[in-house]
């Protein structure tokens, strides 16, 4: 892990940019740093749909938040995403989904097995990582959150990474039926958010996936409004989630 | 509005039964009480299925939250329920009910209204007279709130009710097709609690009720679990509610 760049944001924020194996990444820290002889600071691993340079406003109001409850973020980028070099297969099913929303045709399951199956594939062994790279760093440890995101790629993870204790979830991104299927060997306490009134999201299957998760406690908070319209009070609810589970 | 007995419960509630033309009620404040220079307390109706003794632990509970949070609380028998006199009405249509449910029978839209429409054009004027007693008592007034209860009842007091301006919903009771038309008219802010997996209640009515209401500002907050498997955090996150709108 290489820290490129380092800079104190108002608020009490120490802001690290990183590359791990060509991967770009964010490392948000509390500051002033908890005591090193105290408990080590929990980590919330923070998800996006993939370039970092347009989410970085919103991901720095989710890694405020954060702070200000005593946890650490860090995000990198998607493969295939941003300044990363595109993914054939991936490309070629942009296109497809493009070519099929523009005739106004129904997104079908093989659009959305290829345009979010190689994702996963690609993405959760790269967030692995750096989940031990992060947790080899003084100071940082204990329990590790998950917030946004790809969801099928979250559902994975859940799955096959045993120091994630807890995730939210922002309904939102296309479910392939493995995913579905995938939900219901997840087990870690989850909260997901749902935009009642989101154009680009199938509210029924937000419904399904909520029921499938095999999670022994889960919330869905859904809430009116469009895909970037969530209230306050949701993000503060999230938030919540995130002290009750991570300290 | 007659008093009948005063008790000073821990945690800092006093706690008054009352009558109010036969309807048998309780009203609950903080204590010690607020200054009254101060401005006055905001007031949370507390709604219930009915028969008031077997549910005053619950409603305890809900009491001594919002007096934590500075506000006072109130409620009442329900007509044809607990100490009151039988509705005759009422009576044949839970006839009906249990013996719909013993027969294994769907229970259809005929018998919901005849179990529910009556409750509401009975109760709604004695929730409103209770209102008119209890903002006029000295220390008591600003915003109310209602909480709970029968789900036709609440939407029908703040379809007339000027004075109700925010409602935590707790879906679960048969939900007729006229108040699902009557929703539409609510444009209070609401908080509606769902519990997943809640046997005696349809979860598709209640996403559709959550839909129909008119409110440019609502919450669902779906929670795994039974009908009175309501979580802690789901509590937590009702109660703040009511802070962001009554206070």
């Amino acid at each position: 892990m290489h820290f490129s760049s380092e800079q104190r944001l108002d608020g009490g924020v120490l802001e690290r940019d990183f590359t791990l194996g060509g991967i770009p990444g964010t490392l948000w820290t509390p500051e002033p740093a908890p005591n090193p002889t105290a408990a080590p600071t929990p980590l919330i691993l923070l998800g996006h749909p993939g370039d970092l340079g347009r989410m970085r406003p919103r991901l720095l109001g989710r890694a405020a938040q954060a702070a200000a409850d005593g946890f650490a973020t860090a995000t990198i980028e998607l493969p295939g995403a941003g300044e990363r070099p595109r993914l054939p297969a991936l490309e070629r099913a942009r296109t497809e989904l493009r070519r099929t929303m523009q005739a106004g045709e129904t997104v079908g399951p093989d659009v959305i097995d290829a345009l979010v199956l190689p994702l996963v594939d690609a993405a959760v062994p790269e967030w692995q990582a750096v989940l031990d790279a992060l947790l080899a760093l003084p100071g940082l440890g204990g329990p590790v959150g998950f917030s946004g995101g790809v969801i099928a790629v979250v559902t994975r993870l859940a799955v096959v990474e045993p120091r994630l204790t807890a995730a939210v979830l922002f309904a939102g991104s296309f479910v392939p039926a493995a995913t579905l299927a995938e939900a219901r060997r997840v087990t870690v306490p989850l909260h997901v958010l749902l935009q009642w009134d989101d154009a680009g999201n199938d509210r029924q299957a937000s419904l399904d996936l909520f029921d499938a998760f095999g999670s022994a406690e889960k919330t869905l908070t859904a809430n009116l409004g469009g895909h970037t319209g969530v209230p306050q009070h949701a993000g503060d609810a999230a938030a919540a989630f995130f002290r009750r589970h991570l300290r």
